[in-house]
């Protein structure tokens, strides 16, 4: 295989970084289908993370961050799907305690070097007896089944492998993560998992985690809700045996490259998976005063029920994005603006072009919808992903726990 | 009639107060029912208005908010559904101010005495052939066809007529108003009429309106979206004869009474019947840090398409009322937070009560759904009122100009 340190090569097949096990199992959480699983470090990995934030932080969500905090550091992150452990009061916590520390005795390693993970329904307690059986069946195999371990709603697994050149050396970048409903700024219904056999230094992970996230994981809305378990978790092994990243390293561009092409595609796949959706949506915002509003005003619209529906209803209304436009607060040229659909120039300085209805209808029947957005009022630019709204949405939410 | 000041008498029969007359007319903005309307007051009224606050302001919202500030004057406001005469560039501001001349013509006034309002389809040219031949269509009768004329997808006209006595006079104070999709704060696709024979300055008008409508509309919350065309508008005609109303005034805390009965209806009544609505949710939060926050977090629950969607489902998925909560940044006691629907316990210091699931199930059941949330932290409170989210929001958003 050849590799210049430019070139990024998307993996499909899915495969665990080197010095990485995991496993799943059926914990009986969810009726028939495994419902617990871990990913494992031999060694001890950097570690980073950002967490929801929802007022009301979950058990597990508040314990993996004081966890990572302590010293950037973990070795393993064992998860549930099935039940949250949110709002359950302090009986909630000693639960994620109890969690923490039995997986940590099952893999012989140090609590503080396990982080944990739930998802499911809020306000029911932790099954703990089932929690001890699942921690007890899980193994140190290369499965990849805790890719579909994590998941609620969604419909289908969410994985992607990067490699690349890091001082000759092939880094092996993966991700993996669940998403649906509840997904917004910052954090939402939503856990994402990296694992990479980099060598990267924990507050150097940190940073970068950060930042990506700003771009990618904050930049996508389902249904405006946030919920209290979210988080993305990175962990760096050291496996490939490149000397540890800094960001003055002239392969440091490469593994940035690297990692946010992990994190996007997961975004992506997190947008276009929203509950009942049926399209991705995918919102360019340009000519804008600064990144922030660009940012601002992509969410905006992507996030306008009004603006979903009329995507699912493949119906090219588009005073409906002028007015998402127009409720924010951002720099706007009111007789400026230009808005374009799949490449179809709807709105010109603020006017309908008179396109033809049938021609818009036709190119929002595919699966991926682009809208480009012109604000005509700067030089910086913004992107945001969502999906439409769909009858699915509302029976899916009407009947969660049913 | 026996009439104390403080009796406040709803009368249920809608009718035009003293000195009003009005009329509406089919013009064929839409395909058979009447689609425009004026109110007129024999005598010069005071008069006063709010405003979307989407940055694209449609025409005849601009044109009225600029004819209002002249002198908060007003007697004729003219009326059309079909087109809301929004995204239409210079032309649309040309068309409005015709409109307006149209008006003020065929009534022998001044037209900066004459309000306009539009609402309906985005980004399409005014038919001003259609609107002439409605204007000179219109009568001075007291026909309330025009409380039905200016709704779009609304299910009914949404009109109140509340009497109350001030200065020994009886004072007639009605409200009529169209709401439906769009609906969120600060004045969301929602058009508002207020018509009272008080004599009230416009400027203290003004400042009751505005003070009103914080309390009121803008705590109602459909789909989040804010359009380019809301207002609210008052006259005020002083045919009731009392001597004019001032803030020192021992009534006028009866005016504010009745005045605020009107808003009050006319909010609850859109928020009912929000676009494919089967539920009003009125949210009530106490023991809120101050009154701002009380709003906030009131409006962030019934705002939340999960809420919604849980409550259309009728299921007391608790957690995400707890979740909408959370994703505020109000003071909360984050051990402390009660939730109650329709006076049953869901929730004590944030932990659920085990409620039995059919008892609340039951209780979702009904037209009206109140959420009492209790934050334990602080004296104050909030309210706010809205929707549950239905297939019917999905399919009539996706399809609104088919």
């Amino acid at each position: 295989m050849q590799m210049t340190s430019e070139d990024l090569i998307e993996v499909t097949e899915f495969t665990w970084p080197k010095g990485y096990d995991a496993d799943s199992t059926h914990a009986g959480l969810k009726p028939d289908q495994d419902d617990m699983g871990w990913i494992y470090s031999e060694e001890p990995a950097d570690a980073a993370g950002v967490y929801t934030t929802n007022q009301f932080q979950a058990a597990p969500t508040k314990l993996t961050k004081q966890t990572i905090n302590l010293a950037h550091k973990l070795q393993a992150v064992v998860m549930n799907a099935g039940n949250a452990n949110s709002c359950n009061g302090s009986q909630g916590e000693t639960d994620a305690i109890m969690m923490q520390k039995m997986a940590a005795d099952r893999l012989q390693i140090d609590p503080h070097m396990v982080g944990i993970a739930s998802t499911g329904v809020i306000g029911e307690p932790l099954p703990m007896a089932k929690i001890k059986a699942g921690i007890s069946q899980l193994k140190l195999t290369k499965n990849v089944g805790v890719t579909k371990a994590i998941l609620t709603t969604d419909t289908h697994p969410k994985t992607i492998t990067v490699k690349c050149l890091i001082g000759g050396k092939v880094v092996t970048t993966t991700g993996f993560c669940k998403g649906s409903g509840m997904i917004h700024p910052n954090m939402a219904t939503m856990l994402g998992f990296v694992t990479t056999d980099a060598a990267i230094a924990g507050n150097d992970l940190q940073q970068l985690l950060s930042a990506t996230v700003d771009e990618t994981f904050n930049q996508i809305t389902v249904d405006g809700d946030t919920s209290t378990n979210d988080m993305v978790v990175v962990m760096a092994n050291g496996a490939a045996g490149n000397d540890p990243l800094k960001e003055t390293d002239s392969d440091y561009p490469t593994f940035v490259v690297a990692f946010k092409k992990v994190l996007t595609h997961l975004a992506q796949e997190i947008a276009g998976d929203g509950e009942g959706a049926s399209k991705l949506v995918e919102v360019n915002v340009t000519g804008v005063y600064d990144h922030l509003e660009g940012q601002q005003v992509a969410k905006a619209i992507v996030g306008s029920n009004l603006v979903k529906a009329m995507i699912f209803g493949e119906d090219g209304n588009w005073g409906r994005i002028m007015q998402a436009i127009g409720q924010t607060t951002a720099h706007v040229d009111l007789d400026g603006v230009s808005i374009a659909i799949n490449d179809l120039q709807l709105v010109k300085n603020s006017l309908g072009t008179g396109i033809d209805d049938a021609e818009v209808s036709k190119t929002l029947n595919q699966p991926k919808v682009t809208i480009d957005v012109d604000l005509n009022a700067g030089q910086a630019s913004g992107t945001a992903w969502g999906c439409d709204l769909t009858y699915k949405y509302v029976q899916i939410n009407a009947s969660y726990r049913s």
